[in-house]
Parts: C-alpha cells; structure tokens; sequence
C-alpha cells in the first residue's frame, strides 16, 4: 500500500463529513460538527493551519554532510520522531461507523508502536472507551498515554490509576475540553480545574502528567504550578472555542516562560515534517497530530497511520538535511523566516 | 421551533433581497439599498464584520469553576446579557411586506422582553411609525428604547416627551441619519446638530439620553458635553456613508478618551456571543446587534428574537468560561489577541 | 437620462474590450490594450484602485449645519468641484468607432461646462487630433486644458502658442508618455526632458502650464524648477509603465515637499466624491478623472458627461456633510484613517 | 514569429503538465512534479512571483533623454542585457518528449547566444547529459555555462575540467540539490558540502566557479570562503524543498554581506525586463530565468528563445527610459518602493 492509496480509501471510507482535501486546512469543513470541523467560523481550525503557512525554512546546504537522525525523548523514553498521534474520540459520530473509539485506538496504537511513534488515546462519556483504551494499552505493554477529560477530580484520579496500572508510561488531562456542554447534557459535567485540582491529580500515581490545552502564558505557568511535566499547546483543533489564535502564534511566549520547566508539547493544523520542523524551530519539543491520523486510519488502518509517520518522518529528515539542521537540537529559531 | 429552523423559515419570508447568508458578512448585498446592504461599495458593513475577525480569544481554563454570569445594567435596569437589539426602520422596504414598522417593533420588543432583554425601536418619515413604537413600548411599561431622527430640534423634543410619557426608561438619537437626502425629498429635512443644541433635547426631559453615531474621539467628546449618558459607537451599519472604518477600530480611542464618563455602547457586524466578548474587551460597556433580528423576526417572529438572543447569551457565557472571565467585569483587554 | 442608463447604453455603445463593471478596479481589463487596461500585469491601475479603498472617512455630524461649499479655483477660475475630466486619446482605437477623438472631446468639453468643471483634451500622431481639440476649446471662450505629448520641443512650444491663441487659460504635457515605442513607429517620437527644457516650454507662453505625468518627489522638484504652476500625480492609469506604485501613496510625500508652492492634481483609479474627498485629505488640490468619461460619453454623450459630474458632486457634498468638513479647506489630513 | 505565436505553440507541444498560463506564478501547478511545479505545497514557487509583485518601479521621465543601455559584463565577457537562461534539466520527464536535454540545450544554447546572451546547461544521472552539454557548449566556443550536481568531489572535479576543456568561460553547481533523494534512487547520490571541499573543486579549474541554491547570508558567506566568483540567490524554483522564503526577499541581506566581493545573480519568478530591473535595483548583478525557456523553445526552439530574450531586453530598456535610470549602474534602490 503506498499513503496515496490510503488516501485514495479513505476518501469512501470516512464518510461524508470529511472531504480528505488535497490541503487539510478547515475550510471545506468549517463549522462541521458532528465532522472534524472547526467550531462555529471554523476560524480555529483554519487559522492554526494558515499560520504555519507563515513560517518558511532558511535553505543552506553548504555544510559537511552527515547522517540526519530524527530520533527524540520524552519521560526518557526514545522516538523515531519527534511526533506523536493526539487523542481524537467519538469516531463513528464524527467520521463513519467503519470504526468505534476501541478499533479506532487500536489501529493507531499499533501503526504509530510500529513506525516508531506512540498515540495518545481519548476519554468518553460512557465508560468502556476510556477502559477499553487502557486495555488496549496494556495490551502493547503500555505504549500508549490515556488523555482524561476533565470531570470530577474523583473519577479523573481513578482513570489516572487504572492508566498507571496498565503500565502506560505517562498520562494526559485535556483541559480545554471544560467548555463541552454536549457531555453534561449526557449526565457527565466537565469543567475548569484550578491548578490545585490538577496538582491532586498529578500526584495520585507516580507516572508523568500532561496538561492539554494550553494557549496562553498563564495556563502554562498554572500547569508549571501544578506539576505537570509536559502542556500541549492546543486550541483543541478549533473545537471547543470558535475563534480563538493558531496554537503556533502563541508558542514563542509560553516557551520564553516556562521552557527548559517542562516539555512543551503543541498541536494545530500540523501536517507534514516541515510543519514539525516549524515547531520544533520555534521551541516546541514535540509535536502532535490529530486530523491526518483519521484518514490515515479509514483508508489504511494500522498500516496507513505507520505510512503517515514514516512520510512525516522522511519530509523532517529532509528537512534537517536541506537546512543543515543535522540533529533536532540545531532546529532553532534562526532555521527558520517568518513572513 | 430551534434557531435553525427560524433561518430556514427567513430565506422565504424575508423577500428577495436579503439572502440569510450563513455569515451575514455584507458581501453578497453590498450596495443593495433598498435591502439590507451597505452603502456604494458596501465596504462600512463589510469591514465592520471583517475587522471583528480579527480579534481571538485567549482561551484558559486552569482555573477554579464557578457560574458564569453574564449579566448588566444599563441606567440602573438588569439585563440579561449586555446586548440589545438596534434600532431598525422601513422593513417593508427593504425586506418585505410580510411586516411593517409597527408589526416588526412588536415582535423585537416582546421577544427581546422574554429573554431578558431590550430593544431599539425607530423612527420614519410618517408619524405613525414612531407613535407606534411609543404605543407598543407603552403597553410594555416602558420596556424599549426609542429612537428619533435628527429632525428639526422642536420636533425631535416632541418626540422625546412622547416617549418619556409613556414611561421609557431611555431614549436615542442617531445622529448619523443627518445625510439620508431620502427623508428631505419626502419633506422631512434632518441635519447636523452640535452639542448645544443636543443638550437642549437632552434637558428637555428626565430619562437618559443616548446619541447613537458616533465614530470619533471628537463626536464623543462633544455627545459628553451635550449631556448625553451613553453613546452608540456606529457607522449605521454602513447604511449612510460608504468607506468608514469599522467601529470595533475606532472602539479603543473612544474608550481612553471618555470611558467611564459615560456609557459605551457599540454597532457594526456583531452576530455572536463572542462578539460581544470582543467588544466588551476592548472597553464597550454592552453591544447592539441589527440586520440579525431581522432574520428572526421574518423567519420566527417573537420567539425567533427570543431563541437568537438566548443564542448569544449562551455564546457570551461559554466564552466566559472558556477564558476565565466568569463575570462582565473580568472581560478585559488582557483577554483577547488582536491579529 | 438617469446614470443608471448612461451605464446600460455604455455596456453596448462602447465596444468589447471596456466591460463597465460595477467596480471599475482594472481587474476584467488587466493587460487589454487596445482596450482599457493597464499595461501588462495591469498592476498599476488595478493599484491606483485599490489603494483609496484603504482610505476612510471619519465620520462626524455633531457639529453645527451649514450649507456645503464643494466650489474650488484653479487658475483664477472657479469650478463646481475640485475634479476635471482628464485627458483620453485614441477613444476609437481603444473603445468603439461610435466617437472619434474629436467628437469625444466636444462632448467631454460640453458636458463639463454644462456642470460647472472643465476637461483636458488630448492629442496624437495625427495633427487634426489636437488641432481639432484647439478649435472647439476656442469655441467654448477657452474653457478647456489641451494637453500635449512630449514631442520634440519646438513642436510642443507650436502647441503651446496654438493653446494660447485659442484662449486656452492653461495647458498642460502629459511626461509620462515619453516611453510610448508606439508612437515612435509612427514617425512621431517622444521622449523624456530635463526641467530646463520644459522651462523653454513653459516660458513660451503666458498661460499657465500643467505638468501630467509626475511620480517622485524627485519629479515634483523639477516640475517646480521648471516652472510648472501644477503638477498632476499621475500614472497614465498604469498604461505606460506596469508595476508602479498607486499615485495616493505617493501623493503625501509629495504634497509634503512642493505643496503650497504648485497646485497639486492627482489621477488614478477615482470614481466617486468620496475617492476626491480622499485626495484632498492627503493634499491634493484636486482630482483628474479619466475613464468613467469614457463610459459617460459613450452612453450617455454631453449629458452623460454632465450627470457624471453631478453624481460625483454630490458624492462629494455628502462625505463633507457626513464629517463635518463642510469646506474643502477643512478636508484635511484629520477628516480620514488610512487602515 | 511572434513571441504570442511561439506561446500559442507551447501550449500543445509542452505537454500535459505546463499549463502556460497568462502568469506563470506557480499556481495552477502546485506541487505538479513531474511537471513544473513547486513541491509539496508548491509554496517555493508561488512565493517568488508573489513577492516579486510587491516591488514597484518609480516613474520619472523629467530628464535629459539619452540612449539607454542594457549591456552588462560576466566574468569580462559582454552580454546585450544582465539575464542568463537558467539550467533546466530532465525536459522529457518534466514536460514532454518533443525534446531531450540535449536538444534543449542546444535550443537554448543557440537562441541565447542569438540574442546576446548565454544559457546555463544542466547535468544528470546519465552521463551522456553532462556529456552532451559540454559537446554543445564546445561547439559553439564555449559560450554556454554547465553546472553540476553535487556528486562526490571527484565527479565533480572531473566535470569541472571536462567545462574547461570544452572552453566555457565558468561553470557551476547547484549546491541545492543535494537533497534530491530521486538521484541516489538511481544510483547516483548527491549530499551538502562544506566550503573547503567546494574549495578543492574550484581550485581544480582556472576559469570561474559559480555556487547556485544560496538562500542565506551563512551560505554566501560559505561561498565567499570556498573561492567562488558567483553565487546564485536561488531556491531550485521552489522544487527541492517547499516552504522556503522567496529569493527575492532574501537577496537584501545577501548583498548586504557579500555584494562587491562577488557577483550575485538570482533567479525564481523572474519573468519580465521589470522584474530584471527590480533585482538589480535591490543590489543583484543579473537575473538567471528558468521556466519561460522551456515554453520559449517548447513553442518556437532557437527562434522563440530568441524572441524571448528581445522581450525581456525591451522592457528592461523601457523601465530603465521611464525611471530615468539610463544605464545598468543607475538601477539602485532608490528607484523601487517596496509596497
């Protein structure tokens, strides 16, 4: 299977809502929900996307040339790349009932253990989604990091035990989802923690805590606060607030406040290794992918998403070879024009 | 009946002219006058919808929960949220004749009553109309605002001791419509009117006075010296000169030079929630919103007005809560990126 | 005749190449020459259009009413408005054969009088095209501006001494067209002259003399050195020259070092009274306006010339009373935002 | 034939991918490789023209007339105007198989030299390309330019001397190629290098070196320090690495650094005399154009390239007569505004 061809499937198997466009951008979609749209304008979306259009690589090749290695950490453990799947949830809702949340997971579980990556899982309103992606988990031996929505601080430190339990080597909260009415409409309020709650959170189990969520210097300093060792920086793909700025304008000031204090993780419109590349360029430490794993998952399953990450890896390295950027630590601002 | 259904219901009853745009934008009517357009280019109206794009939301939600309350006062009244519905005349000519001034005006009032809020009502050429408006405010105990054309000074005092009998708790003038050569040709000349003799009509009655039109420092510096207690920052809709600037960009100047003094008040593309979030932001004290009551009066009549304004509170109060600014009070410049 | 219809009749009388859009931005007609584009890409029209659109009118009516004054002078000479007809040449060549440079003129002429302005006329390879522009000023008492290519000097001073004969009370060189190889090739070269030439030019005549064509402060001097009593800012419409900037970008920088010691006219790209209002605002003393004369004479001949003027006029009336400036000494600098 | 003529033909005989649109700007073929777009987003490319169309040229023709001059010198040879056709290679992959590399060469070899000018050749997998080339710049007494890819050092140095026993008066590398994983596919891989190893192959020949695919000061700077006499500002046409800034835009700094030490020509979007002016007015030598040659000679062979050359020249001349910069030394900065 070559990734055209999964794309090529996945523009049947998706479903209707998504148009698998030659630029996944949030237009065609705007304010598509249920679908992966950008809520309301759909500005979130389209703007996270728009933005990275923005920033342009400095081409020099004039250097002695040496192997490119994309290879990175985190909680010390080693990546292929620096990029991870983000949680995405209510696939069949969203997308098309080829799959449900469990073999949707599963499927990117696998391709990204496989490619040399590792997925975020998501959470949902009944029970057996997040337990099924826990399973799941520890069925890989715990390569996996199970993200919590933010409901009552009881039921998320118990999700955080049964994740530390199944081994997973760290976990999420994606805090941004407070605002999702849709959840206390099915009997499940989520809502704003302050950094206390969090710190609760963060010190029931032993394994390393990410906050999602973040778009502003506050936010970062509160989760610093709260003893998270990573934040995402995310805007949540333009989901829970219309109109809000692209995660990678507000990267620079939150890594100038809390960089080097904890990993700074970001999301948003990225797509490509260059877009990684960006990320990375202007002080991100990793970079996750949410949108291009769904089609990547309809149109090829386990395979298709380890295909996504090897391109996405090939287009970094080429990247870093075509800048003279040979390892991820010489990506720094001065790689990169922002126009 | 859902809000989706009363904009359904609005592409036909609404006549030819108004397309019920999935954003009501100004572009697709641009220079349709008769019809819900901007002046010559349409460029006032468009850009008033276009510059408020620009302003994002700073979204954080690390923070300690606690119920959102989005409501204000204005001249000592509670309202449910700080939006009002504005001013809007001759709908039999430029929407269609499904309503007239007084059937319209009835509808916005009761509708905007029920969901705890209050509307302009206007003014026209033939004297029925604004009688109207005073008779249908009357039979609800004051509840509307009117407002009056820049006629000659005897007979805008006539028309605001009208509207103080029958018990409005404010009145309005927008000053703006002092170029609409339409009013002459019918025989009722309107013009420019300085300070004193604005404070003349001011003094004339008891109820606070509001000058609506005003798109300078000067014009508002000179609405304060005339007494005036509140303001409507407005290039009416774009609807009496062609290439103004927006009125969220002339927002901010307007507010360092007479804010607090008086209350600030503003129009021009707003549509959502968030908009108001936006206006409040940069320093308005509440918004007016136009062209969409009309849509729902056509399309839905009083609980069309009723469901568009719950819309917009719910809006206004999920952008609270998905910033952290859970009272009015908090929703500040630090708030919102300008991009 | 309305101007509506002179707009319709035009859409046929004119011939393929000119659309009469709507907007007349210089989109539809990029590079169509014979025809009314810019040259080339037709950036320097499409430029010159769309550059006033980022000029805006502070509004402000409180002030105290007073009849508006739109009446200017040049010369001595007074005008209903501070906006002429500009110059046009080879109507039948870049229009339709319905007119003749001649028979353009004498409407162009006529029409302008009728309402209170006055027209430059052109010239070309042919000797009856100026010749015949001379007559009918002469038979009009003077009243109109003929306009001379930059041939060789002794043939424009011959020009000169014809245009002060004919009672001509100005005269005026368009510079700009000494790049246009297709007058060369018709044996009739022009070209590019030092200040001192045009000083002999100027010194051959007693009437006052126009020098068109003028982009840089740089020309601005010479023009100034020459002995030019107004200069026209002035891109040929961007058909001699792709890709110069628009002439209200320049105009300030302009206005700033020869303004008061020349009257200063500017063309390019004005439609309305509110783009003339602009002008002035930035400076200028007055407008050129060059293809909606087209479009007036071929729809609508004298009388389509004359509404024109009127419609502009009134534009014109209505932005000074819709800010206050209700002189054209009060539209200044302060009167517009540049956003 | 006409220059229109030899574009009409290129429309059938280039094949199916070169849409030869009115503006050549990357657009239309975004990403289209094989074919003659950009990669990936095609970015690289749209940008270059973009950018280009923000130069505007300053019109003054008050000047003493004088003849205008486009000549310009290379290394001590004298050429009609500072444009060299830009290496193409690999045509019938890229375009149709009307022609190979050879017979484009020769095409563009004799069309330039025609037209007083000289064209770049290029090199490829096969040896019979570089070859080929070389025979063809031999036969016609060396006036033609190879350049060669970035192979190991001794390929290099052996082409180098095979240039100069063919007589070329320099030659060149693109540098930025090197990360054209498609060449190792077949066998032939190209990598980076740094500038000592560049320095041993220009010290392997007498005649001057050329260093293409510089994009930053550091890379210039490299270039300096590796003995080359040359650099060319270039992005690969946007077709090694998608999202860099446009030449263009980086040319400024480039000359800031090294201009005066070197010569600095530049290609990417080019396509006009205008556009030769602009580059030269922000401080480059001469201009290398690539894509207009291939529909030169696709639709009109020597002749059209020919054609295309005059074409340029003259409007070089012309922006030179209306600028009043008559000779190439005038063109500087003070003659563009950057809008």
């Amino acid at each position: 299977m070559t990734y055209q061809e999964v794309l090529t499937n996945a523009k049947t198997a998706i479903g209707p809502r998504c148009k698998v466009c030659p630029e996944c951008n949030g237009v065609a979609c705007r304010g598509v929900i249920p679908g992966p749209g950008g809520k309301g304008t759909g500005a979130g979306f389209v703007r996270n996307y728009q933005e990275l259009r923005r920033i342009r690589l400095r081409m020099d090749t004039v250097y002695a040339a040496e192997p490119v290695s994309t290879k990175t950490t985190l909680f010390g453990h080693e990546f292929a790349l620096p990029m991870f799947a983000a949680p995405i949830g209510a696939v069949n809702l969203h997308y098309s009932d080829k799959h449900t949340d469990l073999t949707y997971s599963a499927e990117v579980l696998k391709g990204c253990k496989a490619a040399g990556t590792v997925a975020f899982t998501g959470d949902g309103v009944k029970d057996e989604v997040y337990a099924g992606c826990i399973e799941a988990i520890k069925g890989m031996g715990g390569f996996g990091i199970p993200t919590i929505k933010p409901w009552n601080v009881q039921e998320v430190i118990a999700k955080a035990k049964a994740a530390e339990d199944a081994g997973a080597f760290a976990f999420s909260m994606d805090i941004d989802a407070a605002g999702l009415a849709v959840l206390a409409a099915q009997g499940k309020p989520v809502s704003p923690m302050p950094a206390e709650t969090i710190r609760k959170i963060v010190e029931s189990v032993k394994i390393p805590f990410i906050l999602k969520g973040v778009m502003t210097v506050e936010g970062a300093q509160k989760a610093l606060a709260a003893g998270a060792k990573a934040i995402v920086v995310s805007n949540h793909g333009g989901r829970v607030l219309d109109e809000t700025p692209s995660t990678i304008e507000v990267l620079p000031s939150i890594v100038d406040a809390v960089g080097g204090k904890l990993d700074i993780l970001i999301d948003g419109g990225f797509r490509t290794g260059l877009d990684v590349f960006k990320a990375l360029a202007l002080g991100a430490d990793a970079v996750l992918i949410g949108r291009p794993f769904t089609y990547s998952v309809y149109g090829g399953g386990e395979e298709g998403v380890s295909l996504y990450v090897q391109k996405v890896r090939a287009e970094l390295a080429e990247a870093m070879l075509m800048t003279g950027a040979t390892t991820l630590a010489r990506i720094d601002r001065s790689r990169v024009d922002i126009v």
